[in-house]
């Protein structure tokens, strides 16, 4: 395909002519197209995404469309965004190599990206549906975020090149705006697109007159949108890991962006606490408490192995600007209490992250499969209730919550109450 | 001159050949350039700054060296940054206008900037070290800093217009490099450019063992480098305001780059109190109370004059995504705590910049004149020493301090104190 051809969707029919003649697709799926069959599997809210067999292999085609797709043409969005996924998928890859899908091809201006295929991986979120457990996920995961974490922030890398950087990502506006929106504001009032499960209407009634609850909202909104200490995934949910029994790997960072240390991970818990408490629609009672034992598990895990790994970075690879070695060690000063302290700010941050994340996934546009799946909405808004109430608490306490158990805790005890 | 001529460093013989054929220039100053008299009167650290005088009136030419002229062409230092001061006036006179020079010509490749001459207008430190009155200076300069600070941010900006902003100024790198070590984090150890009153040599010392205090600068390096909430000044001292007896004007945007809502209004106080510590060297006895108590009152009316100034624009201007009415206004719910709260935090990081930029200008590389002109060592360094103290004070109690009398009412604590 000509890299200078105007922009055109694949389709399932025009993908093999249009990309069979690139050397390393041909290389991994086989040079015979004939013998290729393509499936479009997007399942998402933005992209087509394709998956291509042949008889040498398969790949991975993601093409951006110039729309949202959950939405429909009448909300246009760059394609742009497949570059700045593009360079997400490169320092990702730098950071914490083999947790990306390996890149074959990429060309800006159809928006496509051609990579790995994942098998037999599926999507996170429908393993915790199904009630599967994923070896070693809190470690994989944890040790991603803390390793991207650290390695995009000016506690490692030289400030020009973070600087240029920054600049670069600054780009990609469209898609914050859509985080922005949908994730901190619209939640919180009548927005136009949102949507809630019928039963909870006092509960959001409640939610949405409370006025320090929006303030906080809007800090945390603030702290996202002006903020550049890291390199985000930006949209690290259970939608944006894919794991085998064994194996965990982050996918789609086209919501990529410099933000607060903390968004990611406390993204990420918030979709494992939904998945938590979606469990009593998903399993029998004999599994549930278990399965629900083991989620949580997952969830401390996570945040230990973040913590660990943070800290590991700290003491071994300190060379950006950031509390310098030249101002700690170097002077026989330890700075173990810094390290601390980045952390403690740092997990505030994603508490107060993580409770917005919980309101928005019941109550603005993009709701989870988690409780989605629930067709009762007589079983769905007890739980969706639970959800709703505990980020609040979160929201309003999240400089009060002094370790990861404190969470977990919280948890076990809304999911014991009648919330609704 | 043609715009597209190599950069080379006017003098004050070639300058009148070099711009008195640029119309806006000639307009002001005279067309007859033989009666032009050029003076060379920068007595920065980073540039030239000439006066020209002609028959019809004067203009300033500011042109920015390729290194730092305090130290010489060992420091190289990029000439894009007149680029970034010539975008930063552009700016801030839309947003409080009047008040920085009249833009008169910009060459980008020459680096040189034409403007307004200030005239009867001299530095404000000097008048401060010789214990002149302004009037109205706190209105103004608090008036200057809660409009630019509300009017840069996305209080008030909308969003795709200030990340694209955001991205622009992001290319100023050199320049918060200079902010980022000079005044973060060189005071507090052994940085080879230092210098201080030999005197202090014990003070210093405790400062620089003191860990949690270097943390928690550290810290406030991070929130400089990490954080875009709107457009500063950047540099905002009293050597970058010029008066006279009833008039302020701002100049010298040049470190100008996306930061913390408290930064500029920090760093101004900071100036402030040292002019005030330094206060006992310049005054007889007879004037000194007095004086200070002056200098007390700008600090406090510029405070009260920023947070009402905030306010209103708050209640009148609050059009971007951040607070938006939609989600207070418009529900019949206040919006005044969530402005209060924003203040807090914007005051929390100011008094944390205002007590580094007071290590800073006696530890570290470029000192004040209030201090320096203090010829006589035993004299300064008990003044310095009050005010190094209390800069101790303020950035390991940011959080403590309740309201700008707090601030003052400490400062006429030290200034009865002996320090050293």
């Amino acid at each position: 395909m000509a890299s200078n051809q105007t922009y055109q969707p694949l389709t399932t029919e025009s993908l093999a002519a249009r990309i069979g003649a690139i050397e390393v697709v041909a290389a991994q799926v086989g040079s015979d197209t004939s013998r290729w069959t393509v499936r479009e599997v997007g399942d998402g809210n933005l992209n087509l995404v394709f998956i291509v067999d042949g008889p040498s292999g398969s790949v991975i085609v993601k093409q951006a469309l110039p729309y949202v797709r959950l939405v429909g043409d009448s909300w246009p969005l760059p394609l742009y965004r497949a570059y700045y996924e593009h360079e997400a998928l490169v320092r990702q890859q730098t950071r914490d190599p083999g947790r990306v899908p390996q890149l074959l091809y990429f060309d800006r201006e159809q928006a496509l990206i051609v990579m790995e295929f994942l098998s037999p991986h599926i999507i996170l979120r429908r393993k915790l549906i199904s009630g599967d457990r994923v070896e070693g996920l809190a470690k994989t995961i944890g040790q991603f975020c803390a390793r991207t974490t650290f390695r995009g922030s000016e506690l490692s890398m030289q400030s020009t090149d973070k600087k240029a950087d920054v600049a670069l990502f600054a780009g990609n506006v469209a898609i914050p705006a859509i985080t922005e929106a949908l994730v901190f504001t619209d939640p919180y009032y009548n927005a136009e697109m949102n949507t809630h499960t019928p039963e909870l209407t006092s509960i959001v009634d409640s939610l949405r007159t409370n006025v320090v609850l929006k303030q906080r909202a809007q800090r945390m909104l603030s702290r996202f949108a002006s903020n550049t200490e890291t390199m985000l995934h930006g949209d690290l949910h259970s939608g944006s890991i894919m794991s085998t029994e064994s194996d965990s790997r982050v996918i789609d960072p086209e919501f990529v962006q410099y933000g607060p240390m903390g968004f990611d991970i406390g993204m990420l818990i918030a979709n494992y606490l939904m998945a938590y408490f979606s469990q009593p629609a998903h399993r029998s009672q004999d599994q549930l408490a278990n399965y629900q034992d083991w989620i949580l598990s997952v969830i401390e895990q996570t945040a230990e192995t973040f913590n660990s790994e943070f800290t590991h970075l700290w003491k071994t690879e300190r060379t950006g600007m950031l509390y310098p070695s030249a101002l700690f060690e170097d002077q026989g000063h330890s700075s173990a209490d810094a390290c601390t302290s980045v952390l403690d700010h740092l997990w505030r941050d994603a508490i107060g992250f993580c409770g917005i994340e919980m309101h928005r996934r019941t109550l603005s546009l993009a709701h989870n499969a988690d409780f989605e799946d629930i067709e009762d909405t007589s079983i769905r808004a007890p739980l969706e209730a639970r959800n709703i109430k505990m980020g609040a608490q979160l929201i309003m306490n999240a400089e009060q919550l002094e370790s990861i158990q404190a969470v977990t805790a919280m948890a076990k005890q809304f999911n014991t109450e009648n919330c609704l």
